[in-house]
Order: structure tokens, then C-alpha cells, then sequence
């Protein structure tokens, strides 16, 4: 896509908006969630349908990250900590058993194709994130997120999301022909949780004076504008610490819930939401290849056998961490099934496998083929067996949050 | 300013947002509007002073006309189409004389000071232009914005913004040096007048159905980004038909105005605006160099001179423009103050002067001067005809508005 002028650029909103909030309201009609119609309108304009919408654009990349902060932000707003900490034992042993089983399975694949070691742990790792912004939107679409299964999903996933960071420094650091050692590798996971835990504690306290103090100033609109300043701050200031940005907006989310503010912000938020957050949906659609898929092309049949393979492995892995824990009595197949798709962050793991020279061109096919359907097939499975609650028969909410901050 | 990366683009949002809310508050403290604030914010971080904020950079850009995008749309929103058309006959006449005699000093003063009748030209040319943005905004933030005399000013300024384009058709064909005809002047004058009315005439039997029809669909803030879509796609529509964006913006919310939606939509708007519009006037601000007010370099003394007398051709110009209208008896001061900010209408016309070579570095910084002396005292002064109105205090707004739209 060539640079684009204002005009043009907002012709392309329009038909971003137009596209996703389509598909979405066709994916409801069909009892689907939302966001699997937000994602489908990204690859029909995406480059291998339509060639309208290049995921690779500069100014819609920014724009698609900050719908992911926003998203994340919200979803931050909607988690109550103290019950995320209650489910945090098992949001742990599902995120550790979700990372590590689909690494060895998808290195098991790569051993049984005849594949390189590096090859081998690549594709593992890539195997091993799970998409939080994909499994966060369909929980907030079924109306679900007030459930204990969701709060496992979300903190396991949330955990996955620090780990991948790990693992991506780390085999970043192996495609670069780095030496990784043991304390490399302890000194990224203690930064990149240690933020999580630091912000928590600091903003706990300093948070709620300051919102205290802002909502004095009679400006219309200040709550918001402040909490998404302390959304894309943080955001900011994870990637800085060299955690996750997302991690940083979800902590601006569990630290605003709290304050009397909240319900203010999480109204106003929402509007910006409608219109960043279809935009990110529709950058991780457009981002996927779907000639892949064709199998008259013979150069596709290896892929598709190879993908297929890969989607087993990601599957299988996914699910069984639903059951790690044992002693759970909740719904384990929704937790399995929730941590399954691997959207933006499966996609930007292949991209540096290809980057680096360490996939070719089939295998990093294989990998988005895997991606794509991990992705796809999460929305409606989770719908099958989580059925949507309508709002109206959610129970009433309890009062008296305010003490966890205060 | 360098290529961005997503972390440092977050940061410096939060840089801008913040310190345009905290120099809008202030403002408002000392009892001025809060656009003030937010063009002094833009000042301030702008390449002059701190160097956070590059005008020039594109994805910053973008946002900024998103804002004012989003500005004009909101005005529309606000602004009654009957009333608007019954005040026509002033605004054009305000506009017409707006026009011509900032030019004729302008020129006077160019040809005065001994300069060549090219540059007395576009010097003129740079002085006829009101920025919209910076007087709707005012007359909004004194919360006038249903007063007569508003809606004058914001006819005459809607019409200034389209004669304005012609002039910059005309003036750029100059510097070209290509041949400027009778006949392609009253084509662009045709094309950039019937877009506005053809699009309030085909909308006004196409827009109410389609609100009616999507306000079925049930996806959370559909109306809203629905609105979004007719501002941005009329914005594109407009440019694309060689008017002005903020023309289509500005009609896509005359024409929301009468639907059953206007409400929600103008509340959900509003969400996005303190967002994208403090992002404008920041960006205005950025634009403006400081230091040729320095009266220590000897290089800047020409400079404020020129600048000085163009600011009193400027502001005399458009003050009296306010009297053209003889015959209308309300507050004829405040219409011609209201037409004074020249904002970043006139920095595209200085733009383009130095551009092409027909100012000098001098006169370039004069005409800046100009532009930030008018854009800077219109606010406050306007603020001192015209006393703010305490929401409370407004009378209610009559009810049947639909009738204009169905």
C-alpha cells in the first residue's frame, strides 16, 4: 500500500468499519460471536482477496495496536483482581501445561518430518502463545466474562502471554546464533512478570488519589481520557521494562476498576473501543494468506499435510492443559478450548521464523495455515459450549469492590 | 521526528493528551477557553520549543484530521439546518466582505513595503482564509454555539472554508505559473459550493432510512460508528469532489441532526472527539515557530514588522466584515471576532508560498506571525464580547426537528 492522503486514508476507515461491522453483525445473525465475522472481513480485504487492506501499513498497524491496548484495557476494567488471584493456581498450572505440551508436541511433528533441531524449537514455540485479545473479545461477546472458567482462561492466558515474551527473547536470541543461558532466560521471566506484580502494588496505591484528584477538574470527559492515558502510559512503560504492552493496559484496567470512576470510564472507553478494537481484528485477518488453502496447487498439498499436522499438535496441546488441573470442578473443556487460538501472536512468531531464515517459505504457509484455523475455530467452539448468557439474566453484580483499592 | 514503533507512539500520546487536558484546565482556570490551552500545549511541544511534537510527522498528521474531522462533524451535529439556511443571506454577505478586504489590505501592505504583485497575490490570498475549526470550537467551549451570531459566524466560516479553497486553486495554478481563466475559477467555485448542496439534498431522503434500518442491527455503538462513517465517508466524498473534508463532515452531521439517533450519537461522538480533537489543535499549535518573536535577532525585527502590519490588516479586515451586514441588529462585534483565526488554514497558504518560492524565509515567518497573532487573541477576546453560558442557564431547545429531515 503506497503512502496514503488524509482523504484516502479516511475512505479506508470507512470501509474498514463497514466491512468488519458487516461480517460481525452477519456472524451474530449465523449465532456466532462477533469477532469471528471482524476477523473474516479482515482477510476478504486483506492481500490475498482483495488487496485493500495491507496489514503491514504503517499508520493502520498503529492504529490496530492501539485497538489491542484498548481491548485489553477493557477487559482489565470488566476483572475483578481479587477473584483473578483466587483462580491464579490454576490459571498457572493451565498456562505452564498449555505452553510446554504444545511445544513438544509440535517439536515432535518437526522430528517425525525430518526437520533441523532450530527448526524443530521454532515452530514449538510458536505453537505455544495463546491470543488473549481473541479469547478476551469472545468471552465479552458471549457475555462471559463474570464466569470462574473465564477468569482461568484470562489469567492463564494473560501468564502466556508474559511466557511467549520469554520464549520469544529467547529463540529470537537462537535464530540470531546467541548463546542463551539459564540466567538470561531467569532475568527475562522476572522482568517481564515483575512488572505485572510491580505496577499492581505501586498503582494500588498512588492510582485512586490521582483519579481522585482529576475528576475535579471540570473539563467534559476527563475520567476517560485520563484512563486511557493511564492505559497506553503503562502500556508504554511494559514494553520499556521489556514486559508485554498489553500487560501494561490490563493492569490500567484491574487498577481503574476500583474507583468510583469506573463505571464512567468503562462507558466512555467503550465508545473508543467500537472503533479501534475492529480495526485490530481486522489487521490480524488481513495478515492471513488464504491461497494456502487451495489445494488444486500442488506446492499446497505438502503445507496443507504439514498445517494439518501442526493444528493436531495445537489443538490436542491446548485442550488437555484445560484438564491439568486435576482437582478443578468447573467446566474443563471451555478453559482447554479458550486458550486454543493463537491470532496475532502465533502470526508475528512465524514471521520471525521466516525473517530469520529458519522456516521456509512452505513451513511458515504450515504455520499460518495452523494459526488460522487455531484462530477460526476457537469462536464457535467456545460458543457451543458456553453458551451466551443474555444481560438481562446475568446476576446482579456485588457492591463493595471499592475496598480492594481503598 | 523518526520512524515511530508502537511503545514510543503510545508514549507520546500520552505526552500530547496529557499536557493538552492540563494547559486546557489551566486555561480555563484564568477563564479562557480550553482550545487556548490546547494550541499553547501544541506550542509548547511543538518543534520550537521542546521538539516532542513534529507537525510534519504522517501518522500524526492522520490523527490530527481525524480530529478535526470529528470536530466539524460535531458542530453539524449541533448546528440546525433551517436556522443555519435562515441566517444565509448575513453569513454570505459577512463571508464575501471577509474575503475581499483582507485581501485589498493585505495587498496594500505588500505593495507598500515595495513587493513584487505575485507575492501581493498570495500574501493577500493567506490573509482571506477563517479557520473554522478554532471559532466552532470557541463558540463551543463559551458553550454560544446556539446563539444567532454563531450560527453567522459558522455560515460564514463554512463559506469562507470553500472560497478559500477556490482562492488556493487559483493561487496555486499562480505559483505554478500556469494560466488562471474565468471560466476553470467558476468551475472550482461550482464544484466546491454544489457538493455541499447536493449532498444535503440526496442526503435528506438517504440518510434517515439507513439510520432506521441499522438501528435494528444489535452490535453495541452501531449508531455511533455508523455516524463515524457518514462523517469520514462524506469527508472523502467531499475531497474527492474537489470541496473541502471538513464540508463533508460538516454536512454528515446537519444531515444526522433530525434523525431519532442524533442523541445517542452526538453522546457517543463525543467520546472519540476528546480524543482526536485535542490532537488537532496540538498539531496547529506544533506548527507555529516561536522564535521569530525573538526581538533580540536582528534577522526577526523586518519580520515583525511585515507580520505587525499584516495583523492589523488581518484583523481589521475580518473585524469589519462583521459591519458589512448592515441591516442585522444583533452582536455584529462578535461576528467579525469570530472570523479572525486564520489557524491552520492560513499555514497551509504560508505552506505553499514558501513552497513554491514565492515568499522568502521572511515573509514566511511574517505570515506566520499573522497567523498565530489572530489565531491566539481570537479566543479570548471572544471569550470578552461574548461571556460563556452556563449549561444550566440555556433555554431549552425546541422540540420537532424531525419534520426538516422526514
Amino acid at each position: 500500500m503506497p503512502h496514503l492522503d488524509v482523504p484516502q486514508f479516511l475512505g479506508l476507515l470507512v470501509v474498514i468499519l463497514g466491512v468488519a461491522k458487516l461480517f460481525g453483525a452477519l456472524a451474530q445473525w449465523i449465532g456466532q460471536p462477533a469477532v469471528l465475522g471482524e476477523l473474516v472481513a479482515g482477510v476478504v480485504l486483506g492481500t490475498s482477496v482483495c488487496g485493500l487492506v495491507d496489514s503491514k501499513n504503517e499508520v493502520l498497524h498503529l492504529l490496530a495496536e492501539l485497538g489491542v491496548v484498548i481491548l485489553l484495557f477493557e477487559i482489565g476494567l470488566e476483572t475483578d483482581l481479587r477473584k483473578l488471584v483466587q483462580v491464579g493456581g490454576v490459571s498457572a498450572v493451565v498456562a505452564t501445561v498449555g505452553v510446554a505440551l504444545p511445544f513438544a508436541l509440535g517439536y515432535a511433528v518437526c522430528w517425525m518430518l525430518g526437520l533441523d533441531s532450530l527448526v524443530r524449537i521454532v515452530a514449538g514455540a510458536t505453537l505455544t502463545a495463546t491470543s488473549v485479545g481473541i479469547t478476551a473479545r469472545v468471552l465479552s461477546d458471549l457475555n462471559r466474562l463474570q464466569e470462574p472458567e473465564s477468569r482461568i482462561i484470562l489469567g492463564a492466558a494473560v501468564i502466556d502471554d508474559v511466557v511467549g515474551l520469554v520464549i520469544l527473547a529467547v529463540v529470537s536470541g537462537l535464530t540470531q546464533g546467541e548463546e542463551v543461558t539459564a540466567l538470561s532466560v531467569a532475568k527475562t521471566t522476572t522482568v517481564a512478570f515483575g512488572f505485572l506484580a510491580a505496577t499492581l502494588l505501586v498503582g494500588k496505591f498512588i492510582v485512586p488519589p490521582i483519579v481522585r484528584w482529576v475528576s475535579q477538574i471540570d473539563l467534559p470527559g476527563t475520567p476517560t481520557i485520563l484512563a486511557i492515558m493511564l492505559a497506553f502510559g503503562l502500556a508504554w512503560l511494559a514494553s520499556a521494562a521489556g514486559s508485554a504492552m498489553i500487560i501494561g493496559a490490563f493492569a490500567a484496567g484491574l487498577l481503574l476498576r476500583g474507583t468510583p470512576n469506573a463505571h464512567e470510564i468503562e462507558k466512555g472507553v467503550a465508545h473508543l473501543a467500537h472503533f479501534f478494537v475492529p480495526l485490530f481484528f481486522v489487521a490480524v485477518g488481513a495478515a492471513v494468506d488464504v491461497r494456502v488453502l487451495n489445494p488444486a496447487d500442488p506446492a499446497n498439498r505438502q503445507t496443507l499435510t504439514v498445517g494439518g499436522l501442526l493444528i493436531v499438535a495445537a489443538v490436542i496441546g491446548k485442550f488437555l492443559a484445560g484438564y491439568a488441573p486435576f482437582w478443578y470442578r468447573g467446566n474443563r473443556k471451555v478453559i482447554g478450548v479458550g486458550m486454543i487460538p493463537r491470532g496475532e501472536v502465533g502470526l508475528i512468531f512465524a514471521q520471525m521464523g521466516l525473517a530469520s531464515g529458519v522456516f521456509d517459505a512452505g513451513l511458515f504457509s504450515a504455520v499460518t495455515l495452523m494459526v488460522m484455523v487455531t484462530t477460526f475455530i476457537a469462536p464457535p467452539l467456545l460458543k457451543l459450549l458456553f453458551p451466551p448468557i443474555e444481560p438481562d439474566h446475568r446476576p446482579p453484580e456485588p457492591e463493595g469492590i471499592e475496598e480492594l483499592v481503598n
